[in-house]
C-alpha cells in the first residue's frame, strides 16, 4: 500500500445506482512484481511524447530481454490535450492488462510544467520513485515553485526530484519545439531500465533510424540533444517542509452544486472517482462550462492597439474560441475599470459617441494567430506591426486575465439595436458558443460561434458525430454556453447517421407544441385579453425587436394564466415558450452530410420543414483521420484516396436547389464574411429547409492553420467554391432564385492547389497522375462555373400562389 | 388418424442437415376436440373469400357463444394468388395456435375450379366431411370432372360433395365476379354451425350494415344473391368408382432434377414436407420456371387478326407477363406447324421475305387488355375490331396451346440482325423475363421485358425490395429465365435499403475480375497467341455483333488455356468469361430510390462506376399497400398523406443531373416506346452511372388498369412527367447534355389528375384541399418546365479531357 490515502482509484467506477460493480480491496493489488519498471509520462497532444514512448518500448524490446508493456490515455481535445503513457518492463510476459494504479509507479515524467497546477500528476508515484519535470527554473527553484500539495506529496512519499529545461534544449539544439529525444535521454538515464552505455547507444542507433530520410542535419541535431539532455539534467534539492501556495482551484465555490460535485473533478482527473450516481439521469449537462478549463496552451496572445485599429471586428468573427471579443458601450460602463483596460471611440454613425474594446481571454486562447493575419489595419511605418500583434502571454497574463474579467461584466449591447445582416455588428453580439477544444486555428467553429451570436438563446443545435459534436460536448463541458438570463442554445448529438432525422424531430416537436399552443391560446383568448391574444398569435418574429417583444408578451400571458384556474391555463402556461420562435439547425461535417447522413439530409430537406442545415465542409473525415468522403475534390489525397481521388467531388449544393423549395448557401467566412452573415440570416428567416455549406479548411488539408483564411479566399478565387444564395422566396416576384456572391475564376486551380499538402504531396509523388487530374479539376470548375453562370441568368415568371 | 396415407405435414419441417427440428408423431395430434369445427377454404387472391371468412367469424363470435378463430395464408403472387383461410369455432377458448392439419377439417371450400386441378384441395378434409365447390358444371358432372386422384380421396374419405355456380348466380345477381357472398351463405347452410334461420339472419344483418354505404341497389343484389346461392346449391352424386383423368403433373418428367424433387412439389403446395437438405445450399435457385406454373387465370385473351395487323410490336412491348410475342423466321420454321399456326409476310425492308407470327401464351396471359388497348390496328369497316381482340381462352384453349409450343421452337432471330434503337425491333429479340406473378397490366414489368431483351445474357440484376423483387424472386419460380444456350440474367435481392450497395458490389467484383484476367491475359499474351490476345484486350462490345465475336474468342481462348499446364492459364481459364462485357442493373421502387436506398443510389451515382440504375416509379410504396413516398406527387391521396400529400414531388432525376457524370434519363413506355428503348441502349452503353426513371402505372393509381399506358401519356402530355435524356458524353463536344424528349405541356395537369381515385377522391372529400394542391401541383409543373426548357437551351464549351 501506498504511504498517502489513496482517494482516487484507477480500476472500476462505483456504481451505486444498478449496483453492478464488484468490490474490491484497493490495497490488494496483484501489480506487484518487483521486478517490474512502472513508468508513467504526461504529455501535451502532439508534443511527440506518445511516440517517443513508443520507440523507447521498442528499444528495450529489441536491446534487452525484457518484456514490454505500453498503453497511452487520450483525451478528446483537438489543441492543447493530455496524454498519460503507462509503461512496463520487466523479465517475465506481462499480464497487467490495466494502467499503472496509484502508487505503483517507479518512474513519473511531467512534460509540460502546466500540468503540475492542473493535474495531481505524483499520484501514480510510489514511494522512492524517480520524478522528471520540465520546467524553465533552475533546479534549485523548483522545488518552491509547486503547489503546496505537489510538495508535500514529494515529502511524504520521498520522492528523487529531477529537472531539465526540454524546452530550452531543444529550441538551442534546433528542435524547435520537439521535446521527445530530450525527455527520451533523461527517461533512460535516470531509470536505469538498460546499463547507460548501452542506452545511449541504443537511443543514439534509433535516431539514426529514424531521421536519417529527413537529412544528416536532423540526426546530428537529435544525437546533440541527447548530449545535451544529459549534461542539463538536475537533481532538485527538497526542503524539509511544505511552503508553497495552494493549487488554485479549477471550480470556483460560487459555481454551482452540480460543476462543483461533478464537472470540477473530472476536469481535474478524477472522473473515475465519482460514483455513477453522480451522472445527470437524463444525460443533461448544463452548458457555459468550457470556460472553467482555462486551459492557457498558448505562448503569445493578440495584443491590441487601438489607435490602430479600423474596427472592422474581423479579428473576432474569425476566433475558432471567441478568445478575442469586441464590445461597444457607454463611457459610464469603465466605471471601476482596471488601470489598463483599454478602449477607443467607437467609429460608426450607428452607434456614435459609445466606446469600443476588442480583449482577448488570454487563459483561452490557442495562439492560432487566424486573427493577425485577418487584420488588415497595418502600420503604415512598420508594416509588420498591425492592430493586432501576437505578444508573449506571460508577462501580460495578470493584466489581460483581470480585463478580460471586467469585460465580461461590461453590460451586453441592446441586440435590437444591432443591424445583424452586416459582419462587423454581428460581432458586437455576445457569443454563446466558446472556448472549445477545437484545434487552434479551427475552421469550422468561428460558424458555431456566428450561429450563437446570431440566434442565441433561440438557437437549438442537432449535431452530427464528428469533430463538430467532439467538441461541442466534451463532458463534462460544452463551448455551448448562455446569456445573463440563463437561456442560450440547447445542443444535443445523437449518431453519426441519424442527425437530419434527430434535428427533423426537434422541428416536429417544435411545430407539434406551437400548434397547441395557438389552439389553447385561441380557446382562452377572452379570459387572457383578445388584445394580447391576438398579438401573440400574429408575430412573425423575423428580427430581434419582434422577438424581444414576442418574449414580453409571453411574460404578460404567463401572468394572466397564472390567475385563471383551468386545465387548459395550465397546459398553456407549460407551453407558452413554443410561441417564441425558434431558430432549430441540423449541424454535421461533409462525411454525415454528403455521405452517412446524405440519406436523412435529403429527407429533411424534401419535408418542407423550417429546419437549417449548416454542413462544416472541409471535404474530409477529419475527425477519424482524414478518410476520403463524397466532398473531397478531385485530385485530393485522403485515406481510401492514395492515388489522389479521382472523381469529382459532390455537389451537394445543385442537389438540394433541385429540390426547388429549399434555401441553399455556399459560404466561406475566408472570403466573405458579409455574404456568410447574410446567408446565414436569411437561412433562419426562410420559412422552409435551408442548407448552409461552409467551407472549413483544416489540419488534414496540409496548411499552415494561420493561413486557414487565405486559403479560404483562394478557393473561391480558382472557382472551387463559388459563393452563391439560392433564396426560393425570390420566385413569388418572378426573380431568378440563385444570386452568385463571387466573380468567375481569377486564378487557376493549380495555384490554390499547390499550398496544400493533400494536392501538391500528390504532385511530388505521381507528378503525371497529380497534373492528369489537376487538369480534370480545373474543367469540373470551368464547367460548373459556366452552369452556375447560366442559371443565375434564367428568366422566370411571377407564382400566381405559393 | 386419417384414412388416406398422410404423406404431407403441416407442423414442421424436416431439418436433416442442423437435426434441430424435434420429433413428432403425425397421428398424435393434439387438435382433436369433437365440439370444434373446422373449415378450410381456398379460395383466389382479391376475390373476397378472405373478407367474407372474417366477416363469417364475427356474425358467428356476436351471435353464438361459440369461440372463434381464423388464419389466413396468403402466396405473395400479385395477380390469381392463392388464400387458404382455416378457421375453427368451438364452444371452449380455442388454443390450437397452428393451421388446420390434414384430415381434420370439417369442411372444405375450394372457390375457383382451376385448384382442382392445381393443388390437393381435399388433403384437409376428415373421413364424412363436407365439401363444397364453386364448379359451372352441373351436380351430375361434377364428379367426372374430377382429377382421379380427388375423386379416390372423395370414395376413401366418403367425403359429401356439394356444387354451387357461384359465379354464375354473382353475375346473375348483379354482383360480376364478386362470389364471396353466395359462397358464405353456402357454408352456413352447409356447416350448420348455427341454427339455419338465426344464420340467414345474421348474414342479411351483416350485408345490409356492410354496404349500406354504396346504395340501397347494392344491398339488394347481395341479398337476393343468399337467396339465389341457396336455391342453386346441389348435392353431387358418388359413384363407387374413381375413373377420371390423372391429375396433369405441373412439371414435365424431362425437366431437371432439381426442378422434379423441389420446385414441383413446392409449386403442388408441399414445400412443407420437403426436408432442409432439399434447399440449395448457397440459396442459389434455377431461373426460367415460372414457365412451370401455367397459372391459366385469364378467361378472354388476345386474338390475333393477321390481315389488319400492322406489326408494329405495341402489344408485346406492353404486355406486363411476356405472354404476347412477336418472331420472325424464314418460311422454313413452319416445317411441321400444327394446322391452325397462323404468319403474315413481315412488313419491313430489314427482314425481306421473312415471315412473322405474333403469339399468345394462353395458360400465362392474366387477361389485362394492355395489349389490345395500345393496338393502333382498328378495322375501318368495324371499329371495335382490332387486330388484337379479347376473346374466350376455353374454346381456344387446346390449339393456342399447341401453336404457343410451336412458336417457342421457332429458332430465334439473329440478335446481330436487329437494329435493338428501335421499339418495334427490340420484341424480335427474345424475353427472359416472363410469366411473372404481377399484378394484371403491371406498369413495371414491362420495364423489365425489356431489359431481358435488350442486355439478354449479359444482364445482371441486384433488386431493392418490393413488388420488383416479390413477383421477381416468388421462389420456388421466378420469371427471370434463359436463352437455348443455357444463359441468361443472373438476379438477386439483398435488402430493402441496400440495393445500390449490393448492385454496387456486383460492379466492383466484375471490374476487379475484369481487371486481373487482363493482366493474366496480358501475360500469357505470347503463349495463347498475341493477335487473340490483342483483340480480346482492345474490344468494347458496345454492340451485339462484338459482342457474339468477343464470346467467339473467349471460347478460342478456353481451347488454347486448356493446352497450357501453367497455374496463370488455370486462374484466367477460370475468369475468363469477365472479359465479356456484362450490363449491370440496380433496380427498385420509388419507396426504394427516393427514400429508404436514396443514400446508397447516390452513392452508386457519385462512384463513377458503369452502374445502371432503373427506378421503376410508381409514385407510392406499392408492396406494402399505398404509403406515401417522397415520389408521391403533391395533391395525391396515399398512407400518411390522407389529407392529400402537401409538398411537391422530389425531382430525383434533376439531382441525379446535378451529379454532371451521370447519364440520366425519365421514360414512360405509354408515352413514348421509342424514347425508352433509346434510353436503356445508352444507358447501358454509357460507361459510368445511369440512372433511369419509369414511370409505372399501378393499381394503387386507381384506374382501369387496362389503360395504364394511356394514363402514362397523359401524365406526360400534362408534364407531370416530362420526358428527357441527359447524356454527359455530349459534353465533350461541346453539347448540351440534356435532351427533351416531350412537349410543353398541352394539357392541364388537372385532366390527368381527374382520372386517377388518388387524385379524383380528395376532390370529393375535400374540395377546397384538393383545388389548392392541383394548383400548387400545375405551378410546379410550369415551374419545372420553365427550368428544363432554359437548360436544355444553355450552351457548352467542347471538352477539352475526358
Amino acid at each position: 500500500g501506498a504511504a498517502t490515502p489513496k482517494r482516487h482509484f484507477t480500476i472500476g467506477i462505483d456504481d451505486d445506482v444498478a449496483h453492478s460493480s464488484l468490490r474490491w480491496d484497493p490495497d490488494e493489488s496483484i501489480d506487484t512484481d518487483p521486478d517490474v519498471v512502472r513508468a508513467v509520462f504526461f504529455g501535451l497532444g502532439s508534443d511527440g511524447t506518445v511516440g517517443a514512448n513508443k520507440q523507447t518500448i521498442k528499444i528495450i524490446g529489441e536491446c534487452t530481454d525484457h518484456h514490454v508493456q505500453g498503453y497511452f490515455v487520450y483525451d478528446s481535445k483537438k489543441a492543447g490535450a493530455v496524454t498519460i503513457s503507462h509503461l512496463r518492463f520487466g523479465p517475465r510476459p506481462i499480464r497487467s492488462a490495466y494502467l499503472i494504479e496509484d502508487g505503483r509507479a517507479d518512474f513519473v515524467a511531467v512534460h509540460n510544467a502546466r500540468f503540475l497546477e492542473r493535474y495531481e500528476v505524483l499520484r501514480h508515484a510510489k514511494p522512492g520513485a524517480t520524478v522528471l519535470l520540465n520546467v524553465e527554473w533552475p533546479a534549485r527553484e523548483v522545488f518552491q515553485h509547486l503547489p503546496r500539495e505537489l510538495q508535500q506529496e514529494v515529502l511524504d512519499k520521498r520522492l528523487e526530484l529531477w529537472a531539465i529545461d526540454a524546452s530550452g534544449v531543444a529550441e538551442r539544439a534546433g528542435l524547435g519545439r520537439r521535446i521527445n529525444t530530450v525527455m527520451q535521454a533523461c527517461f533512460f538515464e535516470l531509470s536505469r531500465v538498460m546499463p547507460r552505455a548501452e542506452a545511449l547507444d541504443a537511443i543514439r542507433r534509433s535516431i539514426r533510424k529514424s531521421y536519417h530520410k529527413r537529412g544528416a542535419q536532423v540526426v546530428e541535431q537529435n544525437l546533440a540533444a541527447v548530449d545535451a539532455a544529459l549534461a542539463g539534467l538536475e537533481s532538485v534539492p527538497i526542503p524539509t517542509t511544505a511552503d508553497g501556495s495552494p493549487r488554485p482551484s479549477l471550480v470556483a465555490d460560487d459555481h454551482d452544486e452540480f460543476v462543483r460535485r461533478v464537472t470540477g473533478p473530472i476536469l481535474a482527473g478524477h472522473g473515475d472517482a465519482l460514483p455513477v450516481s453522480a451522472m445527470p439521469i437524463d444525460g443533461t449537462f448544463p452548458t457555459g462550462t468550457a470556460r472553467l478549463e482555462k486551459r492557457r496552451i498558448a505562448d503569445r496572445v493578440p495584443e491590441w492597439d487601438r489607435e490602430l485599429c479600423i474596427q472592422c471586428a474581423k479579428c473576432a468573427i474569425v476566433c475558432p474560441h471567441a478568445a478575442i471579443r469586441v464590445k461597444v458601450f457607454d463611457a459610464s460602463a469603465l466605471d471601476g475599470a482596471p488601470a489598463g483596460f483599454e478602449s477607443a471611440e467607437f467609429r460608426g454613425s450607428e452607434h456614435a459617441g459609445m466606446l469600443t474594446t476588442i480583449q482577448v481571454a488570454p487563459d483561452d486562447c490557442t495562439g492560432c494567430e487566424l486573427c493577425v493575419h485577418v487584420c488588415p489595419a497595418k502600420d503604415k511605418s512598420e508594416p509588420r506591426h498591425k492592430a493586432i500583434d501576437m505578444t508573449p502571454v506571460e508577462p501580460r497574463l495578470a493584466r489581460e486575465r483581470e480585463n478580460f474579467e471586467f469585460f465580461l461584466g461590461i453590460p451586453e449591447i441592446d441586440r435590437t439595436a444591432v443591424q445583424v445582416d452586416n459582419a462587423r455588428d454581428s460581432q458586437l453580439l455576445e457569443p454563446l458558443f466558446e472556448f472549445s477544444g477545437a484545434c487552434a486555428g479551427c475552421g469550422e467553429t468561428p460558424y458555431l460561434k456566428l450561429l450563437s451570436q446570431l440566434f442565441g438563446d433561440r438557437l437549438l443545435v442537432a449535431n452530427a458525430t464528428g469533430c463538430s459534436s467532439i467538441y461541442g460536448g466534451n463532458l463534462p463541458t460544452t463551448p455551448w454556453s448562455k446569456n445573463r438570463d440563463g437561456r442560450g442554445p440547447a445542443w444535443s448529438n445523437s449518431l453519426f447517421e441519424d442527425a437530419a432525422e434527430f434535428g427533423l424531430g426537434f422541428r416536429l416537436t417544435l411545430d407539434e407544441q406551437a400548434k397547441i399552443a395557438r389552439r389553447l391560446l385561441e380557446e382562452l383568448s377572452r379570459m387572457v385579453g383578445k388584445d394580447l391574444a391576438d398579438a401573440i398569435l400574429a408575430s412573425e418574429q423575423y428580427d430581434e425587436a419582434e422577438y424581444r417583444e414576442q418574449r414580453a408578451r409571453i411574460d404578460d400571458l404567463r401572468l394572466k394564466l397564472r390567475a385563471l384556474d383551468t386545465p387548459e391555463a395550465r397546459r398553456l402556461e407549460s407551453i407558452a415558450d413554443a410561441l417564441v420562435r425558434k431558430s432549430s439547425w441540423i449541424v454535421g461535417g461533409d462525411g454525415w452530410a454528403y455521405d452517412i447522413g446524405f440519406g436523412g439530409l435529403d429527407h429533411a430537406l424534401a419535408s418542407g420543414r423550417d429546419v437549417n442545415i449548416l454542413v462544416l465542409d472541409t471535404e474530409v473525415y477529419s475527425n477519424t483521420g482524414g478518410q476520403m468522403s463524397k466532398s473531397t475534390p478531385r485530385a485530393a489525397l485522403a485515406k481510401f484516396a492514395a492515388a489522389g481521388k479521382p472523381t469529382a467531388k459532390k455537389d451537394i449544393g445543385m442537389i438540394a436547389m433541385a429540390h426547388d423549395h429549399v434555401y441553399v448557401a455556399q459560404v466561406a467566412l475566408g472570403a466573405s464574411d458579409k455574404q456568410t452573415v447574410r446567408a446565414f440570416v436569411e437561412a433562419d428567416r426562410y420559412p422552409g429547409p435551408s442548407l448552409i455549406i461552409a467551407y472549413s479548411h483544416c489540419i488534414a488539408h496540409g496548411l499552415h492553420m494561420a493561413d486557414g483564411m487565405l486559403h479560404q479566399k483562394l478557393a473561391v478565387d480558382c472557382g472551387h467554391w463559388p459563393l452563391y444564395r439560392y433564396d426560393p422566396t425570390r420566385l413569388a416576384a418572378g426573380e431568378n432564385p440563385l444570386q452568385l456572391d463571387s466573380r468567375a475564376p481569377k486564378i487557376p486551380f493549380q495555384r490554390f492547389a499547390e499550398r496544400e499538402s493533400r494536392f501538391h504531396m500528390l504532385t511530388r509523388s505521381r507528378p503525371e497522375t497529380a497534373k492528369r487530374l489537376q487538369a480534370l479539376a480545373q474543367q469540373d470548375i470551368d464547367e460548373r462555373w459556366n452552369v452556375l453562370r447560366q442559371m443565375a441568368a434564367m428568366e422566370y415568371q411571377p407564382e400566381e400562389i405559393r
